[in-house]
Formats: structure tokens, C-alpha cells, sequence
């Protein structure tokens, strides 16, 4: 085990912003020792309640998520934020979050990170899951994790931002609509709500706050968690093996190279098929 | 290798209708021995004109593919269609084109099939993929792969269907600034047509197919063809060895079940990372 990530990350455990920061990137970057010092920091987590916000581009995501930020802390809590939206305003270096609009830049109780959206398979990557287990480590009672979204799922809250203009009162009696049609909560007790905020100037997001914290209530109470847990981890476990999968496939000290087998599909001398077990199985299953 | 797929190649190779529609089923349920017969069938392939055609739902596509198909005929071509849109109106089971709209039910110079959409990554399905080398096999001239497509890209041509509806030449003005001002194509020196149809009587398929046909001469003169087919074997390749990958996650004959894996990442007392190195490779990489 590396010494220099493991002191990293008893650092980060205690909270200090610096070696929170460090670790992720070290992570991201996969820097050596990283899959030494996974296993501990994983253990390390499972507290935090991660909150994830998702909206079309316009839609006035990172404007929100600075008032729920604002909101979390004024109710004594410690609260992080994992950008994924490539347009979000976050900027990409920022460890203090002193370059984007919360006014907290130097309480440790805040803590802003955007990430890159390269290696983006499956709606997360392995980098953004990783800095999630960073800052649930690191002790924050909530992670909103904001990613970019094509608006068609049914989420467990629905919030019309931008409540003060014109055509937002029939866009939230349409959602009402498409919710109760849907049936998709049907029988497992959680209403879905539809609120209204105006994020720039703080109007409902208590509100929102306050539906967040009883979702959260309902989770549990419901054993709805420990569903979601499970299949949040198969998730997991699948979107990181495909994102290991491509990084093989092409790396030439995995014995066959890419490129070359390439030549022979296009030859028609190999079919992609038998191509694609050469590259995964180098060793194994091979035909022709 | 089997026979009996041995005996379905050969067959396809020259063409007999019903035999073509069996091997593609063959290789889409994977039979025994469809990684055997795989190499023989991507050789005796390479001289189809596969044409893709995209589109968003409602724009017209299968009538628009219904037209292409009759004026490809009437140049004395056999035409192929694969259909992966799942809005798409040819029937599944259909063998002989006689449950669609084109009016050519005993005539072997053509060939319609409709793909199931599952295990659909990366746009092209594997399934999808042997499909077009069965249908290059036996030799028609074209194969014209149909999909739903997001509209975003700029293609080789652009066509505006249904061009006898009032915001047809709006949408065509839009679409020629929108490529001239995309800069995509500058330097190649291809330029991208925008063309008009109405698919639904005919009007300018003709001009369609003339357009087509210009553009693979063009693909052959500036050697565009031959970094495209590499392009395309290594797409392949991933679309496959993603397939391969989900199926044997989850393939309990793996050595490590997927189910047991899952819960020791719920527990936390295993990383997601982990896991997935330790289903992709049962024997090699596994830490913690």
C-alpha cells in the first residue's frame, strides 16, 4: 500500500479539504496504489446521503443546487457536490469552490468538485463514483452528485425551477399529470412531488430541503434503501468493468494488439466477433 | 463446425431466400456453432453498399426505405433492409418483405428483416452485425441498415421527407446553413446534398439514389472508403466485446456469481472496482 494515499486518506476521513481534494484527483488520475487503498476507503463510507440532480442544459441546475447548498448548511449539515455536467459553471480546478457562486469559500463544511466527463459510460464514470466514496468518507452528511439528464425518467421529487415565469404553472400541472398516469410509484407508498423554486432567489428550496429529508425518511422506513443499494452497486460494478473493458481493449501490453487486429477485421481475414474474444480472453475461446 | 450451418451458408451464398433468413436467426439465437462458421461468412462478404439511414421518429424513415428499396430494384439491383427501429412497421418474423409495405413479396431481389433491440450498445447490436455480413454474403448490392438516430450528427446526405408539408423548405434552408456553417465536411471534398422527398409517392428518390450513388464513387476516388471500413471494424470490435462482456458478468459458469459480488459491495466490504476486475478476470488482478 502506498504510504502517501493512505496517509492521504486518513487526512481526508478527519475532513481536511486539502486531502479530499488530493485523494480524488490522485484516484482519478489512478495514480500507483490505487486499487490498494480502495478496499479501506470504501469501508471507510456508507453514511452520507447522496442526492442526485439531474435536468436538461437551461434548466437552472447548478443555480439550484448553490441554494440547496446554502439551505443544507443553515440546517447544521456538512454538504458536497460532485459536478458532471460539462456545462455546469463549476469550474474544473476548484478545491475550495471559491470559483463558483456559493459564498462559502473557506468553510470546510462545503466542499465542490467538478469532474471530467471523458471515460463517461453507463451515466456515471468510475472517477465520479470514486469521489463520491472520497466525500462519504470524508464525513459529509449529503453528496449531491449533479449530472446532465434527458428528462424522461420519473424521479422521486420533481422540481420546476424558474417558478416566476409565465409558462411554469402549466409545466408543473403537466407533470402532475404525466406522474399520475405513469402509475410508476403505484403500491410502493412514495408520492411523488412536484415543487416549485426560484433558485436565484431562494423561493421554495426549504421546501425542497425539506421533501429531500423525508424521501430520505421514507427510504428507510420503507426498506426502499437497501433495494436501491443493491441494485446501486450492480450499477456500479457494471459501469466500471466496461470502462475497464475499453481501457484493455486497447492497451498493447495486453498482448494483442488493437490496432492489428483491426487490420485483420478489415482484411476480412478475422470476423469482429472472434476480433473481440481474442482482444477480452487473449488466452482463451479463440477461433480462426 | 455444423453441418447444418455449414449447408445455410452456402446456400445464403447463392442467394436462396429462406436460407438467408435461417442463418441470420441461427447467429441471432447463437446456436452451436456459430463462432465456427462466423470466419467462413465474414470472408466471403466485403462487396455490399451498406447504406445507413437515420432518423427521428415520425420523419418518415420505413416509407422513405420502402421507396429507396423499389428505385434500387428498378435499376436492377437486389436491395436488403435491416430494421432496428422498434417503431419501425415491418413485422418481426417477416421473411419474404410480404407483411410490409413493399410491393415485392415472391421476389428474391429483395430481402427485409426486422432486429430485435435488445443487447443494443453502442448503436449497432452484435446481432445486427452478423445480419448485414449474412446479407453481404448472398450478394445483394445494397443493404440499407435503418435506425432511429437522435438527428444531431452530420450525415453524408441530409433529406427532407415529407417535402409537400409547408415547413419542408424552412427545414431545408436551416439544415444547408447548419451543415455550411459545421464545417465538417471542408477539405475532403465531399458536399454534403440536402435533398427533398416525398416517399410516399416517389418524388425525388430518384435524385436520392443518383445521390447515393455519387457518394460511393466518391467513398472509392478519396480513399475515404478505406479508412472507414477500418473505422468501422474497430466499432465493431467494442460493440462486440461490450455484448460478450454483460453476457459473461452475469453467466454464472463464470466462477464468480455476479449475485454474491453485488452483495459484498452493498455490504461495503468489497469496492465496486474490485469486483468488476474480479468478474472480468476471475484468475488475475483481484485485490482485497
Amino acid at each position: 500500500v502506498n504510504d502517501r494515499l493512505s496517509v492521504m486518506l486518513k487526512r481526508a476521513v478527519m475532513g481536511e479539504t486539502v486531502a479530499i481534494a488530493q485523494l480524488i484527483s490522485a484516484l482519478e488520475a489512478r495514480v500507483a496504489g490505487s486499487d490498494e487503498i480502495r478496499p479501506e476507503l470504501y469501508e471507510a463510507g456508507g453514511h452520507a446521503h447522496v442526492i442526485g440532480i439531474t435536468g436538461t442544459p437551461g434548466a437552472g441546475k447548478s443555480s439550484l443546487v448553490n441554494a440547496l447548498v446554502a439551505e443544507i448548511r443553515r440546517r447544521g449539515k456538512r454538504v458536497a457536490v460532485v459536478a458532471v455536467d460539462p456545462s455546469s459553471p463549476y469550474s474544473g480546478g476548484a478545491i475550495l469552490g471559491d470559483r463558483i457562486r456559493i459564498h462559502t469559500p473557506l468553510d470546510p463544511g462545503v466542499f465542490v468538485r467538478s469532474m471530467g466527463t471523458r471515460g463517461w459510460l453507463g451515466g456515471v464514470s468510475r472517477a465520479t463514483i470514486d469521489a463520491v466514496a472520497v466525500l462519504d468518507a470524508a464525513g459529509f452528511d449529503a453528496v449531491i452528485v449533479e449530472t446532465i439528464g434527458v428528462g424522461l425518467e420519473i424521479a422521486d421529487i420533481h422540481v420546476v425551477n424558474k417558478a416566476d415565469r409565465p409558462e411554469a404553472d402549466r409545466t408543473a400541472a403537466e407533470l402532475c399529470e404525466r406522474i399520475a398516469s405513469s402509475g410508476v410509484r403505484n403500491g410502493n407508498g412514495w408520492q411523488v412531488p412536484v415543487l416549485s423554486t426560484i433558485a436565484l432567489d431562494g423561493s421554495g428550496v426549504s421546501a425542497l430541503v425539506d421533501a429531500i429529508e423525508e424521501h430520505l425518511g421514507w427510504l428507510h422506513r420503507s426498506h426502499e434503501m437497501d433495494r436501491r443499494q443493491r441494485e446501486s452497486a450492480a450499477a456500479r460494478i457494471r459501469a466500471i468493468a466496461k470502462e475497464l473493458l475499453v481501457a484493455r481493449l486497447e492497451d498493447p501490453s495486453n498482448g494483442v494488439a488493437f490496432d492489428e487486429v483491426v487490420d485483420l477485421v478489415t482484411a476480412r481475414r478475422l470476423d469482429p466477433e472472434t476480433a473481440a474474444r481474442r482482444l477480452l480472453w487473449p488466452k482463451t475461446n479463440v477461433v480462426g
